[in-house]
């Protein structure tokens, strides 16, 4: 296959978008966008090029004070009846438009078309974001390639419609187990209902009064929430357990540690488990290029209340924020599109923001 | 295959139980046994015999006043390392021992021995008790043999460990749902939590106070319980239908219709949708049959808490009582055995009543 990822393709995100969005790309399936990604960027004599699995890594070394990371996944979640892309008015249609290949055009641009940048860029397209973390790009990197990641600053290309979002919440799963004793249900009180028994979970979680958390100017707003309930043996047998799957989205100033503590105690006398965990980042907004992008973009940041890999960078001290075309609201949905404009503002934005500085 | 239920192993109910175990039957394999059990009816000259699919039919035609049933059924559940059977001092270990080919021994050894008894009696072999109603035996009869069932009273040998249990507790089966609105955890004040909301079902199941009734002397104890709960889409998203299986034992004073109302009104304001029911049994010790039966065995009825086919002649208006020498608790179980004194002491006893009147 030709490289679809021409010159006259690298010079408009608008059509370098749509293209990204034809080379279909679900995690697990991205060496063919790795491959076109990798060639391009070797070609370019500005870049220093290298690649680990399907995560492509691109950077400049011209001695600048500080270095930045733009980074962006190529991978996408399942086609849903949105492949390939579409055009109506200025909107295009299709899987990844908004998460994220919109943003991922927009460094793949300034990457093809920005030799001289005021800092030294660090380019990451990493492979599988979406799917269980073991898997994810960055992931993989900051275990086998730390290097790779050594910055003073950065920039994910997330979908947030173009506003600035600062830091992200934590995440936490458990599951809480209630116990019991079989029986059958002709004679009931010979057993103990584990079903009965979650009743008291349900009113704890019915009865929470989740925190909100301004920090740095971002307000963080937890919550709490049972996201799968299972129990149950057969229709005629009193059940010995039911399982209720919770889980926390915690604002950053709470550790995964001091997360997991506050689980505890709201199911106190439960018995709880951790199934997963990844710690919040704090807006990290007091590095000097974030101020400098802030200023870039000429607006006030937002919390981020997903999980994103910006918590990665937050875990290695490197300030991170939240940046794309994208309209988050409209990822992962069969009608996922991006509007034109956004891309066109956010690839204004980041020149502006790459080249005032040096 | 020759048949192994020959005259001398008719003659003896102990012997004859251990033989019919020893004739794997299964639920929907019964028509081994059907055709060693319909072969030696046939060679009975005091029974007019008749078969329906893989359920037998022998009755006496002595012109007696009345005429009673005496039935059983052929299956059992899954074999569970527990066939054939063994003899461990005086218990018959294996699959059916209980639950209740040793019930079936009785009326067999009844039938093959006894040509005059007080009554006329309509033996019953049927088949498919232990899976869905519409495969069961007596369940087809009265569709289509309906004349096969008219009696003025019915025994089941089902397993009571040797006391007479009186008419049966109806159930009902109903799913309770819960609904909302789908969002991502991070901004679950956009969604409604359906998981949530089946904690109001939880705990009124766990207020619930249930009825003791008394009628005839046999005290029956009604349960509302939930035997399953399930609701949840995936671990990022805030679910929005939950749904609670629950099942309620009601004493015979209540129809089914009753028994779903009160369902309805325990679960007032929440969508409730039947999945099954079937109706209780009175006890039915009115009928003269049945109290000269209780006078043989010399003891006071108990409730039958369990559901049972008695409650499939109760429907008719034909009184019904069980009594077997299996142990009820040991049905179904892997160790599932039979006590051979107590199987001795029903044939005693069902011979004592069959023979003292006329």
């Amino acid at each position: 296959m030709a490289n679809p990822l021409t010159p006259d393709v690298l010079v408009d995100p608008v059509v370098l978008t749509r293209t990204l969005v034809d080379i279909e790309s679900v995690s697990r399936d991205e060496k063919a966008i790795a491959d076109c990604v990798e060639e391009v960027l070797r070609q370019a004599p500005h870049l220093h090029t290298e690649r680990f699995g399907n995560t492509v890594m691109a950077r400049t070394d011209l001695g600048r004070e500080r270095r930045v990371v733009l980074a962006g996944h190529l991978d996408t979640v399942p086609l849903n009846d949105n492949f390939p892309s579409t055009v109506v008015d200025d909107l295009i249609y299709g899987c990844g438009t908004s998460d994220m290949k919109s943003g991922v055009a927009l460094a793949l641009h300034l990457a093809a078309t920005l030799p001289e940048p005021g800092y030294d860029i660090t380019y990451l397209f990493y492979e599988a974001e979406e799917i269980e973390a073991r898997f994810n790009g960055l992931h993989l990197v900051a275990q086998s390639r730390p290097e790779w990641l050594r910055a003073d600053f950065a920039l994910l290309l997330e979908p947030t419609y173009g506003v600035v979002e600062a830091g992200c919440q934590g995440t936490l799963q458990a599951r809480i187990r209630t116990h019991g004793r079989r029986a059958h249900p002709a004679r009931a009180w010979r057993g103990v209902n584990a079903i009965h028994g979650a009743g008291e979970v349900l009113r704890r979680l019915a009865d929470y009064r989740p925190r909100t958390v301004t920090i740095d100017g971002c307000t963080y707003r937890e919550g709490l929430n049972a996201v799968r309930i299972a129990g149950g043996v057969a229709g005629n047998v009193i059940p010995d357990e039911c399982e209720v799957e919770v889980n926390l989205r915690f604002a950053p100033d709470r550790s995964e540690r001091q997360a997991l503590d506050h689980v505890r105690e709201v199911f106190a006398d439960f018995d709880v488990e951790v199934t997963d965990s990844a710690p919040g980042a704090l807006p990290g907004l007091s590095a000097e290029p974030a101020r400098e992008f802030l200023t870039a973009v000429g607006a006030e940041p937002a919390a981020k209340l997903g999980w994103t890999d910006v918590a990665r960078f937050a875990a290695l001290g490197i300030p991170a924020l939240n940046y794309g075309p994208g309209d988050p609201a409209l990822a992962h949905a069969p009608d996922e599109h991006v509007e034109i404009g956004k891309i066109r503002d956010g690839a204004a934005t980041l020149h502006r923001w790459l080249t005032s500085y040096e």
